[in-house]
This record gives structure tokens, C-alpha cells and sequence, in this order.
């Protein structure tokens, strides 16, 4: 998407790393996916090139989500919270897997009364994952 | 719901304000409807008392969501990640208002080429909300 100018970006209330919270939600199913983090420059990306693009805080490095494993996550809608500190994407998962673990999203640990249980299971080997793109 | 112990607490990577971001999601429609934060007393109370209980960073306080207005979220499910650094609340929403603005959520604004614009009503007039329950 193209957008006029950058007032949009202006308007994110980063916080103090510069970064904001961005939920990924599958349009398909409605299932939230992931839980990532964005800077300035990784949100105007997902935005022009409609691809999710984030900020790796462990790696301290742009990332586009999919570019080892090639499940790029298709950008289909961007939103923004009342207090425009946080971001919603609503996505086509490619390869119908978004967590590095191999299943269908990173949120497959549900609560009980034991404590969080695996409730989702591995779709593919991450080991065959990331093999197949290094 | 009663957990057995406290082990789903400690596993928790809270940040180094001892707060995890909280999706909560709609269990009717599956929209997403707020991003908030817990500490850890926000997520235990949450799972105990099965009603979403914040952590509020303005106030630095906790507060229960729908304490003022009566728009609580019941709590049917609660996810955490991969990483462990984010929670999920299957929730459902009290009232059907979700956004102090008195929309159904918080993400209501959405990114076209001009900026955000506002793509969802106003349900009730906040004045109106937050006057009832003062």
C-alpha cells in the first residue's frame, strides 16, 4: 500500500526502545498467531510491501517474517488501539505455520489446572523448516 | 479456576517492569479487542477469579477491567506463547464495549492510504458509560 505521507508513523506512541507490540491475527480462521515487536522502519515496510516485517529485540535486527522459513505472513489489514500503542495485522499465514516451533501459531499453550499445557500440535520439524531455506 | 501451584507464574519472561503484554480476543466474533498489561498478581488474579485484571502503567495500579464502567471481560481461556513473553485472554465481552472511547474495541482504527481512519462506531457515549457507574 502506498500511503500519502508519514503522519501515520508520527502518530505511534513508541515506547522509550522505540518499538511497539504487534498482534498478528490469521483471516482465515481468526486464531491469533503471534505476538511480535515493530520500529518505525519495520512498520512502514509490513505496510508499503504488505509483508510482516519486525524488530528481532534479541537479534537487534529488522526482520521479515518467512525470509528462512518462508512462512511470510501477508499483510491484509493494519490496525491501530485507541491509544495507538499498540498494532493489530491481520495476515495470510503462508505455509499454514507461524511459530518457529513448527505449529500453526506461537499461542499453543492453553492453562489448566495444572499449569500450561502444549494443546497444538507440530506441524512440521523446525529442524526440516529452516534446513530446507538455509 | 484453581492451579495446583505457582510454577505458571515463574515460567512467565516478564520484563524488566515485571509486566507481560495481554491480548484479549472476543470469544463470539474473534476479534481482537484490547492490548493491555499484567504483572504478576494482574495474570494470577485473572486465572483466579476468571475476570481480566490488568496492570495499569498510567496509574500504576492494578485495576479490573470493568470495575468503573461494567464492561468486565469473563475469562474462557488464557494462552501463552512460545516464548513465554506473551499471554492471550479468550474473553467474553461484558456489555459488548471493549474501548474507553465506548466502541465494541480498541482497534478500531484502520490504515488506508490516507492514514488512520476510524472504521467502527461509537456504541455508547463514554460520558454515558463512566457516569452510570460513578
Amino acid at each position: 500500500m502506498k500511503i500519502e505521507n508519514e503522519d501515520w508513523l508520527d502518530e505511534i506512541n513508541w515506547n522509550d526502545e522505540g518499538l511497539v507490540p504487534a498482534i498478528a491475527q490469521d483471516v482465515d480462521t481468526g486464531k491469533v498467531l503471534t505476538l511480535a515487536w515493530m520500529n518505525r522502519e519495520a512498520l512502514k515496510k509490513s505496510a508499503s510491501e504488505n509483508k510482516a516485517t519486525y524488530w528481532s529485540r534479541s537479534r537487534q535486527k529488522l526482520w521479515t517474517k518467512g525470509e528462512q522459513s518462508g512462512h511470510s505472513q501477508l499483510v491484509r489489514e493494519i490496525r491501530v488501539d485507541c491509544d495507538k500503542d499498540a498494532v493489530l495485522l491481520v495476515v495470510q499465514q503462508e505455509g499454514g505455520i507461524a511459530c518457529h516451533t513448527g505449529r500453526f501459531r506461537c499461542f499453543y499453550s492453553q492453562l489448566d489446572t495444572s499449569g500450561w499445557k502444549t494443546v497444538e500440535p507440530v506441524i512440521k520439524d523446525p529442524q526440516e523448516i529452516y534446513k530446507s531455506k538455509a
